[in-house]
C-alpha cells in the first residue's frame, strides 16, 4: 500500500490541525509508517474554513457524503463534533466499510455502544485517541500499554478550562467569574461554559475511559458529576493550609464487581504529581496490578495537539490497512463478546474523606449543633478549624473528616444547613489523599 | 490463531516477573488481544530459580537452546541480561524467525545496529519496551503516538537507583556513601554500582531512545555521561537556595542537523514536575512540533512493572501474529531505508547555564583570579555567592553563569583549579531552565 486516503469532515480548529499537521509533516510521517497519508478531501458547508490551508484544487469540498461515497476514501475523520450530523455521518461512514477517527466525546459517551458494535460488526476500525486527554497518548496506553494489568482506579485533570480556572483562583486569589471570564477571554472556554465548567465533559471522557479500563459498556448516565462553580478562594485557602490544592478531578474505581464513576472537585496532597499539573495542561494517574502506577501528562486540547492524537489513530490505521489488520485491536480493548455490563456504585455508598465549610452565626452552641448532627450520622471529625474573620457576623467553621459514607454525609449536611445560625448553604469537598485516608 | 506461544529464555527477576503475569493475568489478557499466550518454556540453567511459579511440567528447562529450536515457539523473551549469551541466543532466534522482546538495554546500546538489522531482514518482531524507562510507555509513545511530530528533544529520569540516592541525599544531607550503602540495602543498588551511578544505565537508555525519536543509528559510543558520585549536601543545598532541584537527566536534542546526547546530574527549576519525580521512580518528557510537550511517569525498574511492559510487547506481536502483520511497526519506528547516521554534538559545543563551586582559601584577591579567569574566556556571571562558614579555613563560592560554550567553561575552569587558593577541584553542575535560560 503505496497510499493511505484520508477525509476530514468539518474544517473547525481539529479538522484545520490535522489537514496542517498532514501537509506539514507528511515527509516524516511517511519516513515512519512506509506509506503516505494523503489529504484526499476536507470537507465543510463552509468552504471559507480552508482559506489557512495550502490545499489541492479539488481537496475542499462541501459536501461530507461525498467524501463518504468515495471508494478510494479508506479513513474518515469526523471533527465536526455534537450528536447529530457527526452521529449520522460516522454511521454511514462505518457502513460503507470507512475507517472512522473521532475526537467527539460526548458523542461517544452517549452513543458510543452503539457506534462501536456497528464498528465491529462491519470489522471496521473506530480510533478516538484525540476523545481523551488530546495529546497524551492514554487510549493507547489504556487499551495496549496495560494489556497485562488489572487495572484498579484511574484520577485525572481531563478538563483544561477547569484546571485553567481552578489555578486562576489559586495563583491570583480571584473569584470563579474573574477566573472564568479570564478564560473566555483567552478563549479556553466557551461562550456557554457549562459543558465545562459543570464537569461534563470530563465526564464524557471518564465514562469512556472506564469502559475501556475495566471492560465494560460505556456508561455516562450513571457517573456522578459536579462542577467548579462553587469553588471559593476561601476554600482554595483553606486547602492549602492543609496541605492541599484543589483540582477538578475524573475518578473511576473498579474493585472486581462495581465500579465508582465520579466528577468533582476534589482536595488532593501537595506531593501528589497532578496538584503541580496547572494552567490548562491535563494528567492522570492509573493503578494497576502490575504497573502500580503510570502518570501520563500533556496538552488535552488545543489544535495542534488533537490532530497529533488523531495523526496516531490514521498512523495505526494505515499500518493496519497495509497488513490486513483492520479490527487487529478491537474497539474498546476487550474483545467483544467479553464486555460486561458492570454496575456503577451509586453516589450514596461512596466512602471517602470530606472537607466541610459553614458559614454560621457567631454564636455560642454552634460548633456543638454542627457536631452533634454529624455525630448523629456517625460522622468523625479528623479536625477542625474556626477562623477569627467575621464577614457579615458569620465565621466559617472548617472541618475534615475521617472516612464516611457519602449517604450520611448528604443526610448530615442537610440537616446542618436548615439550623438557624448557618448563613448560606455548607460547602463541601472530598478528599483524595492516599497517605490520610482513615 | 488462539494461542501463541512464548519462550521466556533467562528466569532471574524479570522473567519470574513475566511468567508469573502470564499465569495470574492470562483470562484478562486473553479477553483483550482475543487470544492466549501460552508459556510453553522457561529456560534457565539452574532450574530451581522457577520455585516460586506454578509451572506445568516441562516448562522449566535447562537448555534455552532447545526453547528456540521448538518449532511451536512464536516468541522468544529474552531476560538473560548482558552482552554475551544473550546477543548470541537473540541473533540465533532471529535466525530461526522467531520474534524476540528484550529487556536489555545495555545489549541494544551497544550491539543494536547489527540485531535490527538482523530482525528487519528475517521480518521478524524485536520489541524493546522494557528496555528503557520500565512500565511506562515511552517506546510506544515515541514510535506510535508522536507519529505526526517532529522531536525535537526528550528530558529524563531513567535512572532510578541514582534518583533514589539523589532523593536521599535531598531529603535527608546525608552524604553519596551513605545514601548509596541505604540503596544498596534496599536492593535498589547493585553490589557494584558503576553501571548506575556513573550514569552508563541512563546513557544506554538515552542511546536507544534517541535513535528512536530522530530518526539515527544507535550512537551509544557519543554519548556524554558523567554520573552522581560527586554530588554533595551541600551544592543540593546552594540548588535549593536558587529554586533548584538535582537530578540526574538524560538530555536530548535534536535542531535538524546534529543531536546532543549528554548524561549528567542537572539542575532543573522546583517548578519542572520532573523536580517532583522521586525516590526510583523515573519520568521523561518529550517535547515535540505538535504536541509542544507530554510526560510520562513510572516505575522504571522493578520485577512486575518491567513484566507489564514485557507482557505489552508480547500482545503487540501475538496481534500482528493474529494478522499476518510481523514487521508491522519498523524496529526504531522508521522506515529502515530512511535512517540516517546524525552527528552526535561535541560536548565542547553545547551551550548552556552553569553551576560552579569553589572551595577556596578565605584570603582577599581570590574573586578577582576567579572572575577573572571565567572574564578571559566569555563566560558571563549571572550571580555570586560566597558562604561565611568556612571549613578547614576554605569557603564554598559558588557562581551561576548566564549560557556559555562548554568548551571555555573545560578550559577557564582548568585554569581556575590550579590556582593557589583553590582547595579541591571545582564543582560543576549543568542547569536546565527553560525560564531562565539567557
Amino acid at each position: 500500500m503505496k497510499q493511505v486516503n484520508v477525509a476530514i469532515l468539518g474544517c473547525g480548529t481539529v479538522g484545520t490541525g490535522v489537514a496542517r499537521l498532514l501537509l506539514d509533516n507528511g515527509d516524516i510521517i511517511r519516513d515512519r509508517i512506509g506509506c503516505a497519508l494523503h489529504l484526499k478531501y476536507v470537507a465543510d458547508i463552509d468552504m471559507d474554513r480552508a482559506r489557512g490551508l495550502d490545499l489541492a484544487p479539488g481537496v475542499m469540498i462541501p459536501d461530507a457524503a461525498a467524501a463518504i461515497a468515495d471508494p478510494d476514501v479508506h479513513i474518515v475523520v469526523e471533527t465536526i463534533g455534537g450528536e447529530g450530523i457527526a452521529k449520522k455521518l460516522i454511521m454511514g461512514a462505518i457502513a460503507g466499510g470507512k475507517h472512522v477517527v473521532t475526537a467527539n466525546k460526548a458523542l461517544l459517551a452517549k452513543h458510543g455502544n452503539a457506534i462501536i458494535e456497528a464498528a465491529t460488526a462491519r470489522r471496521v476500525d473506530l480510533a478516538y485517541e484525540a476523545s481523551v486527554g488530546g495529546c497524551m497518548p492514554i487510549i493507547k496506553a489504556v487499551r495496549e500499554s496495560l494489556v497485562g494489568n488489572r487495572i484498579s482506579g484511574m484520577t485525572g485533570i481531563l478538563n483544561g478550562t477547569c484546571n485553567y480556572i481552578l489555578s486562576k483562583i489559586t495563583d491570583e486569589g480571584v473569584d470563579f467569574k474573574t477566573a472564568l471570564a479570564e478564560a473566555q477571554a483567552k478563549g479556553y472556554a466557551e461562550a456557554d461554559p457549562t459543558l465545562d465548567v459543570g464537569g461534563y465533559d470530563a465526564a464524557h471522557k471518564l465514562a469512556i475511559l472506564s469502559a475501556l479500563a475495566f471492560g465494560m459498556k460505556i456508561n455516562f448516565d450513571d457517573v456522578f458529576i459536579e462542577g467548579i462553580s462553587r469553588i471559593t478562594p476561601l476554600d482554595i485557602e483553606f486547602a492549602a493550609q492543609f496541605g492541599y490544592r484543589i483540582k477538578l478531578l475524573a475518578i473511576a474505581k473498579f474493585d472486581g464487581e462495581s465500579v465508582e464513576a465520579r466528577v468533582h472537585p476534589t482536595m488532593i496532597p501537595f506531593d501528589n504529581l497532578l496538584s503541580n499539573v496547572n494552567s490548562t495542561l491535563n494528567a492522570i494517574s492509573i493503578k494497576a496490578d502490575a504497573v502500580d502506577e503510570i502518570l501520563l501528562y500533556g496538552h488535552g486540547a488545543g489544535m495542534m495537539p488533537t490532530a497529533s492524537a488523531i495523526v496516531s489513530d490514521l498512523a495505526d490505521i494505515a499500518r493496519n490497512l497495509a497488513s490486513d489488520g483492520a479490527g487487529r485491536i478491537p474497539v474498546m480493548g476487550f474483545q467483544a463478546d467479553t464486555i460486561r455490563s458492570i454496575p456503577v456504585m451509586s453516589m450514596d455508598d461512596i466512602v471517602t474523606n470530606y472537607y466541610f465549610r459553614f458559614d454560621a452565626l457567631d454564636r455560642p452552641g454552634v460548633l456543638a449543633a454542627i457536631s452533634g448532627i454529624l455525630g448523629k450520622y456517625a460522622i468523625s471529625l479528623k479536625s477542625v478549624h474556626q477562623k477569627g474573620r467575621k464577614a457579615n457576623g458569620s465565621v466559617p467553621v472548617v472541618m475534615l473528616t475521617h472516612q464516611a459514607r457519602e449517604a450520611d454525609v448528604s443526610k448530615a449536611l442537610a440537616e446542618i444547613s436548615v439550623l438557624d445560625v448557618m448563613v448560606g448553604a455548607p460547602m463541601l469537598i472530598r478528599i483524595e489523599d492516599q497517605n490520610g485516608q482513615d
